[in-house]
């Protein structure tokens, strides 16, 4: 498979500390380690990324008091080796026809409660938890959520290049023809500005016309987009390996007075969700403060998802922005802010910016205008 | 994010089918159920690939005795509603802030050894092991590892001609320029030339040029190709929904004499392997067969992985040619035979085909020359 590209300039020291602190936060925890599977949690912890997560267990074992050791596929070992991270771990390799589980089971001990990656596969958990019917496993997200939620001055840094060039592509698109392209055309055009900009992937590039608007999933389709339609437009991707996710709605042509208003509703609430941020604060007060303003005015059983997501080495992660997360806010911490409504059949309008905590208050990422703006 | 292309000409009746097929293999082998994630199980069966497996639970659940039910989030549900399988299963949604492991945990009842995705992730295992903890668990690949292996007549035409666009891209690659550019530059040959034969995802093409053929996976890299060098080529990704991947080694320019002895040797072995494909042998003799040539001329140590694996909605699954795998082969399996031998420091050598089981024996679904191609 081809790789990803993880460009972060990050050096086997940065990678060694994040090691020696994850190790920390779970034994504060209360658990006897860490074990993580392929995927963001190993990139940040290592900058190790395969180039896909299979059936052969690769696993990253912290526990505190030992060196950190990464367990790998025989003829995967060269290319784990490359990474900036390496240095600071142990490479334990297995062979093709020999049990994994066994050799990471001499790593754990026969005892004690593991947090493992979220994404690790579940027959790989299978796996351990029969070599070592002693342990038992909490998920990392549960364990220790809040693991790569606070960023340090050059991931912030990262994250807030990439929102800036995420808004260099809305500039760009915006100027660009709606009325008789298809949804899918526009969205490669979206794509090709974000690559151009400076991504090196692109996770979602969603062009959601007219009715398809009402669905907060939809990506792009074959639907020709029409004068007047609401066009939700939500992109993003990783850029020097850290995420950008923004969202605009704009409008092909002049809207209708009720059109102009759900519009001025959900910035309302964008807003306000964005006023809501700041140390202390639980994350779920973030979700209530969006979301009372879309209550209030009627739209309430409308606004059908959470108000945010975490980003960072991916563009989806904790903190969530939802009822119930009582977590409180942290400086550092990076995350979407993201009303929408969504009239069945109709339109949808949704307005994200992505957001960090600092000591005063939110800072914001995105920052094109958050006005309708109209398209031809 | 984008979603996966996968144009499988498949009908809701095919779906149906193959989930009334899993459920009763499932009670065969002993099972109260089958769980089934975001991913190539979950497309063969449903024809639903949603864009990302994510924190949020989708999960097809197939008892014996009842209807096939996919729990998916409330903000997925019109996306499922559209796969071609959807009509021939129960939709369960559940919305942010809810429980989805209680949603689903009603569907199992308190007990019973269910069989799960292989990629699963641990989180959602966890989060049912909690809420069920009369219930255990099995990988499915453990406990029907063959539920994807045998394919039926229009699989089987796919498969053929993912191989049959595979090798066109072989004969336009073996044309191009090597010597004197990078490995990148020629994988991103082989992947236009891959796009342009119909495929609509390319997983990898390795051009591993010279030494970096010594690590059977590498992929590509900014190494310039040199005069003289062994190039080690493998490459595929999905047509119409099915798999290709087909490996040949090329030279740039006369090779040597031993470069020529472990060429052929590796042709040789590769016949083997082919020549020991029928029904009822255990796959382990495909790649005993094949190991057989290389040991016996003493390169055994430098044949380093297995001898092959299975290829069908994914291009790396069950069953696997490998020492230890006593499953006997059944006509309309199909699977790769890829002896290597790989000189650290110097170069490699890798030759694959898909091959299929055929009443009579295999049958090659790749059929470039196994000969050295000289390349410029």
């Amino acid at each position: 498979m081809t790789g990803r590209a993880h460009a972060a300039p990050f050096t086997t020291d940065d990678y060694r500390a994040r090691m020696e602190r994850a190790a920390r936060s779970a034994a504060d925890a209360g658990l006897a380690g860490l074990l993580v599977a392929p995927g963001p949690d190993l990139v940040w912890l290592t900058g190790y990324a395969p180039t896909a997560a299979t059936e052969r267990l690769t696993l990253l074992v912290l526990t505190a008091g030992h060196d950190p050791v990464l367990v790998v596929p025989t003829l995967e070992a060269p290319d784990a080796e490359k990474a900036a991270g390496a240095p600071a771990l142990t490479l334990r390799d297995w062979t093709d026809g020999k049990d994994p589980y066994a050799v990471t089971a001499a790593l754990l001990g026969g005892s004690g409660r593991f947090g493992i990656s979220d994404n690790a596969w579940a027959m790989h958990l299978l796996g351990l938890q029969r070599a070592l019917p002693g342990t038992s496993y909490a998920s990392l997200t549960e364990a220790l959520p809040m693991l790569r939620a606070v960023k340090d001055a050059a991931e912030l840094e990262l994250l807030a290049a990439a929102g800036a060039a995420a808004d260099a592509a809305f500039e760009e698109i915006r100027k660009v023809r709606f009325a008789g392209r298809r949804e899918r055309e526009v969205g490669a055009d979206l794509a090709d500005l974000l690559r151009r900009s400076g991504h090196s992937q692109v996770d979602f590039t969603i062009v959601a016309s007219g009715p398809n608007g009402a669905n907060p999933h939809h990506e792009v389709g074959d639907r020709v987009i029409e004068d007047g339609d609401m066009v939700v437009l939500d992109f993003g991707g990783l850029k020097d390996g850290y995420g950008s996710d923004t969202s605009r709605t704009v409008h092909v042509g002049e809207p209708t007075g009720e059109e102009r208003r759900v519009h001025d509703l959900v910035r309302e609430a964008q807003e306000a969700g964005f006023r809501a941020v700041r140390p202390g604060v639980a994350c779920q007060e973030v979700d209530r403060a969006a979301r009372a303003v879309i209550a209030d005015a009627g739209y309430g059983e409308y606004f059908i998802h959470r108000t945010g997501h975490g980003i960072g080495v991916t563009t989806h992660e904790p903190p969530y922005m939802i009822e119930g997360e009582e977590q409180p806010l942290v400086p550092g911490m990076c995350f979407s802010v993201e009303p929408g409504i969504y009239l069945p059949g109709r339109f949808g309008v949704r307005i994200e910016d992505i957001v960090t905590v600092t000591e005063g208050g939110g800072r914001r990422f995105n920052d094109t205008t958050r006005e309708m703006v109209i398209v031809e």
